[in-house]
């Protein structure tokens, strides 16, 4: 029997081919293997036959397990099966929850490794053709996520609004009114804005407009979650081949 | 004789396992491959043999081609030979300025593609223990470039240090004494830092302290080029095998 090990493995933004060599390799080595809703459960055929997938999903209104549950369930079946494989959406260490579990797991002397997931905070607006840096638009990025973009997080999104930073919020549709509020106040009505659906999948869904008009083509182009927003000079360059709905005239870009 | 293609293709932080499968199979099929000093030369093992591989790696001090070299060479191959191939240390799209070299081949009617990576701003820090985000300690993180960050970059760097944010400078060592400055201005002197050079490679060293020690535990480790330094509450996860070179006895962490 293998000794207990939990290895954190990104998942990538959705695309399966998305995923690295090393994290293929370590799904080939799982016994048990908890998967996430925004994790693609195409990558499970990496895994051998006989290993056990246990989906642990969280999505807005469908937890399937607490972060605590699935805490237990991860050191539980390390003692019982060996190793454990943590498949995340994106990259564990961003947003990802995954230096929690790897507390709980270390405080127990279970061996633990991470590998890194292409984030969906870069690749996403990339594959829509948005650069989250350019030369002469955008010298820096601050990716944030939107759950938490209320509340005592709004300082540190007026601060990103203050600055010249590309600015990425992570699962943020329930917080775009957050957003628009305080960019607006500081005097960004006119900065582009971008948000992606299924970012990376054939499903892939784009509304461009502003600060001032992205909540309409929001509504307009009826998005779902998961959703990714992409705010700054930068997406201009959006060129999706799909037809993005656009805001109004105003926001319109060139 | 296929038509002229570019692709841009993250190659990771350094490990050769942390490229994507979508990169591997990007690198099979093409016929000239232009790569970075940041690049492993080691995926270069994934192209045909007869593909052709050129090194128009840049590095501090070490100019092997211009920008404007590398766009031009990029065009003229691609109508030569067809695809080529821009494997680049990274993502492409994060201070890789893959967007001017996509400017350009589309300019001339290049059909282009990227193909995202292993950003080292997330997984370097990651792979030393330290996650970019966490529940009770920091919910954004701030990338910015070194190579950028004197001058107009000052001003982010100002808004990132007054923000609770994680700050993650890429080839930062040259811009060290700014950002202690600035950090120094906020009162942030004892904000954890940690300089990791070689990230994801076993080459890996690191340098942690405060932003009031970490100069002095830099020099004193002697650390080169490429590195990346971490700033936030979140360094207290590091967990380097190796032995870090800490800062003094004001700098060390708990």
């Amino acid at each position: 029997m293998k000794s207990p090990k939990l290895t954190l493995v990104g998942a990538g933004p959705g695309d399966p081919e998305l995923i690295t060599l090393k994290g293929i390799r370590v799904l080939q080595d799982a016994d048990v293997v908890l998967y996430d809703a925004l994790a693609n459960p195409v990558l499970l055929e990496h895994t051998n036959p006989w290993a056990r997938k246990i989906f642990v999903g969280k999505r807005k209104e469908q937890h399937a397990l607490s972060q605590e549950e699935i805490n237990t369930l991860i050191t539980s079946l390390a003692f019982k099966y060996g190793h454990v494989v943590r498949l995340k959406g994106g990259d564990p260490f961003l947003f990802g929850r995954g230096m929690e579990e790897i507390e709980v797991a270390r405080a127990l002397g279970i061996e633990v490794e991470y590998v890194p997931g292409i984030s969906s905070a870069i690749a996403v607006p990339g594959l829509a053709g948005i650069p989250l840096t350019h030369r002469n638009l955008s010298r820096s990025a601050w990716i944030v996520s939107g759950t938490s973009a209320t509340g005592e997080i709004t300082n540190d999104l007026r601060h990103a609004a203050r600055s010249e930073a590309t600015v990425v919020v992570l699962m943020g549709v329930g917080a775009l009114d957050e957003i628009v509020r305080v960019f607006t106040s500081e005097n960004k009505e006119n900065t582009p804005v971008a948000v992606i659906q299924n970012g990376s999948l054939e499903t892939q869904r784009v509304a461009v407009g502003t600060i001032s008009t992205i909540a309409g083509a929001l509504a307009q182009a009826q998005l779902g979650t998961p959703a990714i927003i992409v705010i700054g000079n930068v997406v201009k360059f959006y060129t999706g081949q799909e037809e993005a709905v656009k805001g109004n005239e105003q926001g319109r870009l060139q």
